[in-house]
């Protein structure tokens, strides 16, 4: 069921620049018990995409105007995932916006996926993937409708079995040398690992998403006194880390048991829960979520 | 008036992974008296999009049914732009593809642009834009629907008063050594230069699309006997050349006369014709375009 500037199944004109280009910001958000999680840091995310890319969004209050009916449409589900799109709106043939862009905000909502409480106890299998993210600094951090990267990049998990997959930046070897593997996130999440008990996280500047888990975390491990660093890592030094997690707004945190790396022909195993057991639980007691030991 | 896969005015689903990230690819075609302009390159360009992005595309004369249907409802136009998208169709909330994603073709026919005589015989003036392209090779020369850096690039445009823009490499510089500004094409267009009676335009590896128009002009050159040569080029040999173009499937050939650069403070103007003159008469007795000295 299609919500469209607050209008019942509304149709989706073709000419929508978000089909046409990519152009808009989209945010999924975990909905509990009535109350969507960390609203405020997915409001901030959607203004920051807005002020990057110079397009209209709707008020915050209507927003959630909009984002209640598409709710109580479906009787209000004690959880639910909120999915909200803005486009540029319609526009004719070419790069350049209309003058007078019309945004078009489309709401859908979707059923809880079902977590594996597995996945929480044992940790997941993740990829380092081939598909590498370009460096563009006018795009990062935000979340943008131009997701090919990831979806090239998801595409490899099936052949190994993977959950999640290892984002690298592009790079390309020059004068002989081989290029560093810097690691910005994980395809649909952000990247946490952790070395004697220091906590770290690729900083979100050339490339990827700036979770708004990821940015909770960062206040949480402060308030906790976790020591915690941000910048641009190589892959090694997560092959080599005590303990991997991965972060995004619908699964929560996501402990790794397992890397594959090299195309497959390597692995490494971990073991380690301590950090983000302890995030989890401090995240796990205003979300009472079902799920053993797990944040959202 | 809208075509999918081949039904009139069909409502287009907002699960369309189009619309979600970018998941798909088009084509933009003159059609002249009834004919598509340059399709087997049109078609060529499709498949090689299809196969990186292992999308599935319709057989080929499916599309030029659904084409020709379209082009019929609007009575047969003699100038048309002609507008294929192709989506890996709907999916579920996730970048992972469905198992057997079904792809959905839209076909748009728009009135042809009113091209502006001026354009042609004075050329047009083009702006060195801020906004770069990433370097990426697995999107690299297709025409995929992840076009949010040349909707950034063409906001740039109007400030300026220029029609067309001039987009270089995203690069970053290292060792505080300032980073080569390499040109790599138009926001809409790809890009030609003549230095010394040598024509150049960028290689498509790294980023760009590679143009149909592009494609007719690097055969022609080679038969007219015009010495050519493709590579990585950097801004100032552009600068410093005696000739500049612009090529598209629907402008065909466009002189540059001005080149607006380090952000809008230095201009440098262009006089000469003569490469292009000669191409475009070679693209012309077929066309039978009104214009005066173009191609298409």
């Amino acid at each position: 069921m299609t919500w469209i500037n607050g209008q019942f199944q509304a149709p989706l004109p073709v000419s929508d620049r978000g089909l046409a280009y990519g152009d808009g910001i989209f945010e999924t958000l975990a909905c509990i018990n009535q109350k969507l999680h960390l609203w405020s840091r997915h409001w901030q995310r959607l203004q920051q995409g807005a002020k990057q890319l110079a397009l209209e969004v709707p008020e915050q209050q209507t927003l959630l105007n909009w984002i209640e009916q598409a709710l109580a449409e479906k009787n209000n589900p004690s959880l639910a995932v909120v999915k909200i799109i803005i486009t540029r709106g319609s526009g004719g043939r070419g790069y350049k916006s209309p003058e007078q862009p019309q945004s078009r905000t489309i709401i859908t909502i979707h059923p809880w996926p079902e977590h594996n409480d597995n996945d929480y106890q044992q940790g997941i299998s993740a990829l380092v993937c081939r598909t590498c993210l370009a460096l563009q600094p006018s795009l990062a951090g935000i979340k943008h409708l131009n997701r090919l990267e990831q979806v090239l990049a998801a595409q490899e998990l099936s052949a190994n079995n993977c959950r999640e997959g290892l984002m690298l930046e592009c790079t390309f070897a020059e004068n002989d040398k081989p290029a560093k593997k810097i690691v910005t996130e994980g395809i649909s999440s952000n990247l946490f690992f952790v070395s004697r008990g220091q906590l770290f996280t690729p900083e979100i500047i050339y490339s990827g998403v700036s979770g708004t888990i990821r940015s909770e975390l960062l206040e949480r491990a402060k308030a906790l006194g976790i020591p915690l660093a941000t910048g641009r890592y190589e892959m090694q030094e997560v092959l080599n880390a005590d303990e991997v997690f991965f972060t995004n707004s619908i699964f929560g945190i996501l402990p790794v048991s397992k890397i594959i790396y090299q195309q497959g022909q390597k692995s490494r195993l971990y073991q380690q829960r301590d950090i983000s057991m302890q995030l989890a639980k401090s995240l796990n007691p205003e979300l009472q979520r079902p799920c053993q030991f797990i944040t959202l």
